[in-house]
């Protein structure tokens, strides 16, 4: 079959003809119906050579944690799935056992690092391929109805901003505001999802006017650029007491700060983004009992939410579509910065 | 000045003419802009005289325990508010200083009944007047722009299912689904928190077309006879399982039951309609971990969210206007049912 | 090998020789070390013909929903238990796919009713045998150096209260109050967990000077007997407020009842004992905001909870023990009431 | 009266004589019956003059913010509290009127600083004085039977890890550990707090074997020197995971950092001491879903949980005794680091 994979530490990605995997006792063969692109893959494929190979990764590696498919073929022992079944599947894998995994939260497992676990494209091969190799069916979540390619993303670009979300719900009611910086992949999906699930006035960020264009179109009360005087704006719209809860989807030194200084007592500052920045707190920094947090993708049954939440109609990922083929371009195009809202690769 | 007062047991409530109050040190004069019509003020009017004297309601009192106006008048040592500020009355008083109070929840003070600290209207001179001696500023709220007589209603049949359906927010999340019984004053605000602040997706049932019609104009999802399909229906809207939180806003022992029987595993069946029914709970009476309860009124902070969402726009209820002097005939018109939505006194 | 059965509607269960199960794929056999006798089983073979048959359960099946034990055999694909580990086993087994179990709280999988999913013991072959044949390693938590027969029990006995009590422990701090009602087999466990995570002062009732005796010596502040002055003894030790969590281990109505009435405002009344009782809620029934729930069993992180806080020294369970040859025995002996504590067979 | 004030900038304060104040409409006139001495203070005095000026602190201002005594006069409308009562002072004074205010967290009141108001001893006259003015008598609770001298500091020193401690306790379950850096004032209660209401096990960090010493004795399971084998120390004893939340009472770099990097994910990291230290936030620096605070004082009802913590035997403070008249030694001595535990002044 074939398969997009990173073949040499900083080359680009290429096409490449591998033979399908075959399905051991307890584990599912999925058949790729749409795979997502993500930034963190162009991360992982700048790193150096000793970072790269310190990580536990493979080379060749086929690419892709974003998947959706088609069951094609199970192993022993395995009869939740059948074959033909439409699934979703959940990326941050674990050991299943541990009290976190017990809970479904694997993206948060004890002994993922320990025991060599991976992400199927983070460190095993992924889901740009023909078909994937799924470890267990406990991975693979309904997909019913949804579309494939307007949903794939979801299992990532929809996951990540919910889970951090779901924390700062209860600080979320009436009265309230949230403040959203960076709008693209995942900051757009966040203001639909603070908008279906909370009381909050959502306030987002972005450096132009045509990316605070898209947040006020998926429902952003007001849309503010990202510079000198965010601060102020922010402040000001909320009546001087800053934010009940902030996320911040880029993840720099400025918007990591910008993030914690403006939110009010009590409230969370949550950074999201992997920009390699620096958040720094001390006394008189921050308002009294902010919580600042780093969180990380998300749990099982909160994919099943948020594949919930698509079902009602409440979310809509803005898609541009690539073949297999194309897979190298769209990464070209994602590294350029002239993808609108998220490249998904169709096998 | 005039107030509508219940003078004698089992009459109809009557204009009189009485002193107006002079406020002692730490005390308020409010002139009233607008004052409730609420069916317990009628349920207290239908108590026997044992009962009646028993709880240690004073007469001939004035009515009204739903109230906003303006300060008119303020006492020594009082400087948190000034004469001329348009604010709401929160009417469940507590001692201010017990485990319960010093969280705001005067609502379910600890010594209120044993030291005879009663609300405005139900123990002590209520709203219905031309004047209202509030004994603490900490009892008013700014009003700020928010129309008195739209509003007014907010004081008790918006913050009661506010405090009730507040406290199930987290059970209310994607995917999730929530039952509204009884669509009337309450019922009809509930529907609009819960769009509001909620994601699930709002059942509402009443018993008749006309009342459904308003549950869906102002935003429930589906809306359903309360007859003997009601528990069939909502199990096939809900997908077999059940609601995740039912809110009874008419309490007696069908619809009490009805809430109880249709609610999922973990969640919420709550009660808050003074119907004088019984529920009743045992082993595969209802799911596991349903949690029912019987809450009242609301705390203070609760009634600063209630008008921080009716500024957002976000709510809004049905009223009809009354002068004083035709106090009685809402009374009268109320007990009849031919009030649509709320009455309200403007004196 | 040998096992105790239930093999005839009504009769007393059996010593009989049945073959040892052979593992499949995903699937494990467990030696088993040690098992507990519940009052659910005696329940279970006390159902008549129709409501037996209606449950779905089988004719003969071989008891036990409490086990201990040591991986004997694993079958294909199973890779995350290994032959030797001494595992206990959690029993209330689910789906492992729907919203619920993806939480681990297989208690109360939304499938396994439909799906003909049963415990160990309670629907299909359980731990009173030689061995017993596990469906899924993720059934299977590392028991390490605890004590078999010590523990066993931990499994249901401890973590039955353990689920109960964690939802409420939130409401169980400085300054608060918590009332046990009957201080057998659950319920001494209870007071140990009480102690151990709670601020709450302790307040025991059952209907024995003797078993008051157990229940202080496990630490109850207070033990009481459980007769007409029980509630004016709960309000005097509460100073008046009722307790702010009552567990009801007994479940008939008298205890139900008692436990909804002294459970102070925002308090929980929790129902866990199977007595066959109904609890009536009202207004003026119980105080305000009071949440009445019948949980059961508990989810698969709570157990390793249970087990951390018995390696702990937390906790420690009265057994008395049987050979599996001595089971119908230790049956009749339950039935008479004369177990002290619980009974563990030991194969 | 005499009273101990802070007359010049970086000069030792002395003793002077004032007038006694008249307590106005609302106020209460309380006769000290012992007053804490505290590092904030200390720090309020080595500020530069245009920072101290800059705080809005007066001069002459008399030293205290943690005070018990005896209502001696009320002024006019005040029933609340009577003339003999033995009362605690709650220091954190809001407005009482602000959204956070309505649920007694007068600690995070949204205008106290725009308001200028202050808390007694630390911006209007304190407790160390014959008497204390109190502005409203909702900032006094009964203290009841409890030892004015050694239980005072609970107000301060009790209030502020209480506060912190109690948003983590659903952190602190069976099988958790929770790490406390700094066990002098305030670190030697929070053990005893965590002992209390948690099951957690306790890791104490100081930089001396004599203080360990105290923190052994008031509960710690662990006592650790906080050098450069901390980190590792910490983490060999919770089994390679951190803890589930650590308290960090010294405030400095080092410190804050060892709590942020030593915490698990999920877990609570906060930092209560005022050290003028900064904590770094990144990608990799700590857990995923750490949360990192800074919180402040606590609020109402959390100091009505300390006093019954009190009351319950379960919280102990050493204290050393000083007249008034040698209030300035005590600072003296504080300076100098030999007070053992907390000096209090009983004037």
């Amino acid at each position: 079959m074939k398969a997009l994979q990173y073949t040499a530490i900083g080359q680009a990605p290429e096409i490449r003809d591998v033979p399908i995997p075959v399905p051991g006792a307890g584990q599912v063969l999925v058949k790729v119906t749409a795979a997502g692109v993500c930034h963190s893959d162009q991360f992982v494929m700048s790193l150096p050579e000793d970072a790269y190979r310190g990580s536990g990764f493979p080379l060749p590696m086929t690419l892709g944690h974003e998947g959706v498919g088609v069951v094609h073929q199970v192993g022993a022992g395995v009869s939740s799935v059948a074959v033909g079944d439409a699934v979703a599947i959940y990326g941050p894998w674990g050991c299943g056992l541990c009290h976190l995994c017990q809970q479904g939260k694997e993206n948060y497992c004890e002994r993922a690092k320990r025991d060599g676990i991976f992400p199927p494209g983070l460190g095993r091969d992924g889901t740009m391929a023909e078909y994937v190799l799924i470890d267990d069916p406990r991975h693979l979540l309904p997909l019913g109805d949804l579309d494939p390619v307007e949903n794939v993303s979801l299992t990532d670009a929809g996951l990540t901003p919910y889970h951090a979300i779901k924390q700062s719900l209860p600080k979320l009611g009436a009265g309230t505001f949230a403040v959203v910086i960076g709008t693209g992949g995942l900051g757009h999906v966040a203001i639909q999802i603070l908008r279906a699930l909370s009381g909050a006035t959502v306030i987002a960020l972005d450096v132009s006017e045509e990316k605070l264009e898209l947040a006020r179109k998926v429902g952003a009360h007001h849309a503010v650029l990202s510079d000198d005087g965010a601060e102020a704006a922010i402040r000001e719209l909320t009546g001087g007491r800053g934010s009940n809860a902030a996320f911040d989807f880029v993840g720099i030194t400025p918007t990591m700060n910008l993030a914690v200084r403006t939110t009010a007592a009590e409230g969370d500052a949550t950074i999201v983004g992997i920009g390699g920045g620096t958040a720094s707190l001390g006394w008189g920094t921050q308002a009294y009992d902010v919580a600042v947090r780093i969180p990380y993708w998300g749990s099982r049954s909160e994919l099943s939410e948020v594949l919930d939440l698509a079902r009602a109609g409440q979310l809509s990922v803005e898609v541009e579509r690539f073949s297999l083929d194309d897979g190298p371009e769209a990464y070209h195009r994602l590294h350029e910065g002239t993808i609108a809202g998220r490249a998904v690769i169709v096998p």
